[in-house]
């Protein structure tokens, strides 16, 4: 299939409604607002989903992990630009398919493709590589950074966490789960789901935010590190799922089990801190944006990341998902 | 080398003096201008540059073939963001090589580093793969469309064209040079040079522009078929170095050379039309931004290229270069 009969068949029809991407018909789009955040992520077959992954869950993957930044940012939305490097024998019926599911998402989402680029390995075997670069608006209230927090803040997380990695390892066969089980966890690990809403809601209350994409102690660290202060978990308040925590119950140590969970990336949370004279106010906006949020520790001065159980003894925390080169 | 340190050691200092860059320690950047041109170019290794390359001339031109489209734009360049997928085996002095090659760029084209995403295969041998979305800002006079041209139009064409595709080709020694010719040939393919003052020149005169990477007999067509005209190529305007000159002359049918060397990529020129009205102001910009530019043909009613000698006579084109997926 030529690259002109892709993207017109394909992905230009994704562009509708977005004037500045000229259909694209064009080498550049133009952006017409008054300010803009941006991320770029990348994700490769065989590192951030798996080779037989269908397409269409892929091209919806790919579009919720940047708008999990935006969220993380407080940003509202626009839309994308698209850069595709295709495996040696691609098929059309599979790029339809990656198409059908960034239209379902942009639906979704209210995002439109902008531009990008679409071009072949020639290796043979070499993975399908995927980038999306997403531009969304800046919330009123400001943007919402990683660096903004203070020692004496408390840190929140939305959702559960360790869900999408107990997915993975269901899908790749190395746990088992009962077939409900598998396939809420798998759709966790498939099927991101951005809080755009509590993201906005957190502009300019939260001090700082990120979306947990290594693992709620490394995306932890991570803030910690750009705010120049240390974290603190409490094991015990981590945030788990039904079947995450049925997981851990039958794990020989609790506490080692939570501590794995917590190392597990893709769950594409929300971890935040505020003030502790926000608490009201967290939860007015977890409220309003129907998004769970639950405090789990706090910052305090110093360096690197703590996780403890109830009664504040120090976990062990594996080196696992901490400082790999994945994001 | 940890996802950390190569961000923090070798990307973040490229992001200095670009705030809302933030210093490539968050999940996205804030840019806050009035309006931005924004493009997107994936570069493979193997596809579109060889394997062995320096990872510094990568580096350079995966920021050169992204400027190229900002200057058929006539675009001013501020900054872009970077995604790259390493090898499995890649180390930490290519990544220092890369990066130093993005600095050397960076300060001759004053651009910075405003965010992305690094990442490493896991399948082994997966080729380097590097992604930029480059943006700018708009010229007062507007942007340069590819679509804006109208029957009636001359076509015209910067610098020589060809080189690249011989340069490439001596490369991989399928082509043999004089050691003078190998060198000059071959850094046309390594060191594109984006035509950023031209372009920027020619917003307001150029009816349309696009830059030659697919191979002007290609370009001419994606211009043409943009703006709904035919473009009509005249073999003996096209403008060729000395070495393409010398190349052509040696093969056994000029003109089939000549189609070749109009088939050939990676050029980086710009090919842009304007009313016949306009050939002294085209001149004048031209002139002021100090690049070799020639009328090379001409836009009429209908559809598709064709190319011809100085006779009118039509030369065969051969369907190379023309309709691949590669951009």
């Amino acid at each position: 299939m030529s690259e002109f009969k892709t993207i017109h068949d394909i992905f230009a029809p994704l562009s509708a409604g977005a004037p500045g991407a000229f259909n694209l018909a064009d080498d550049a789009a133009l952006l017409d607002q008054s300010a803009f955040v941006v991320t770029k992520d990348i994700i490769v077959a065989g590192v951030h989903f798996l080779p037989k992954d269908p397409l269409d869950l892929v091209a919806r993957k790919l579009i919720r992990v940047n708008l999990s930044d935006l969220a993380a940012k407080g940003a509202k939305p626009v839309g994308y630009f698209l850069g595709c490097v295709w495996p040696t024998n691609i098929k059309r019926e599979q790029i339809e398919l990656f198409g059908s599911g960034l239209r379902e998402d942009q639906e979704t989402y209210r995002v439109a493709l902008y531009g990008g680029d679409t071009t072949m390995h020639i290796a043979k075997g070499a993975p399908l590589t995927l980038s999306a670069t997403f531009f969304g608006i800046p919330s009123r209230q400001g943007l919402t950074k990683r660096s903004g927090a203070a020692a004496g803040d408390d840190l929140y997380l939305s959702g559960t966490v360790g869900d999408a990695g107990l997915g993975l390892a269901a899908l790749k066969k190395e746990m088992k789960f009962t077939t409900v089980d598998k396939a809420s966890l798998a759709g966790r690990y498939h099927l991101p789901e951005p809080r755009l809403s509590l993201g906005a809601a957190l502009a300019g209350l939260a001090t700082a935010a990120i979306d947990v994409s290594d693992g709620v102690i490394a995306d932890a660290a991570h803030l910690a590190r750009a705010s120049g202060v240390s974290a603190n978990l409490d094991a015990a308040a981590i945030p788990l799922s039904r079947a995450a925590r049925d997981w851990a119950l039958a794990q020989d140590e609790f506490d080692a089990a939570i501590a794995t969970l917590a190392g597990f990336g893709d769950d594409y949370e929300l971890l935040f801190s505020a003030p502790p004279s926000m608490r009201r106010s967290i939860g007015v906006a977890a409220k309003a944006s129907r998004t769970e949020v639950v405090r789990v520790g706090s910052l305090s001065r110093g360096e690197g990341v703590s996780l403890s159980d109830g009664q504040g003894t120090a976990i062990a925390i594996t080196s696992a998902g901490f400082d790999h080169f994945r994001k």
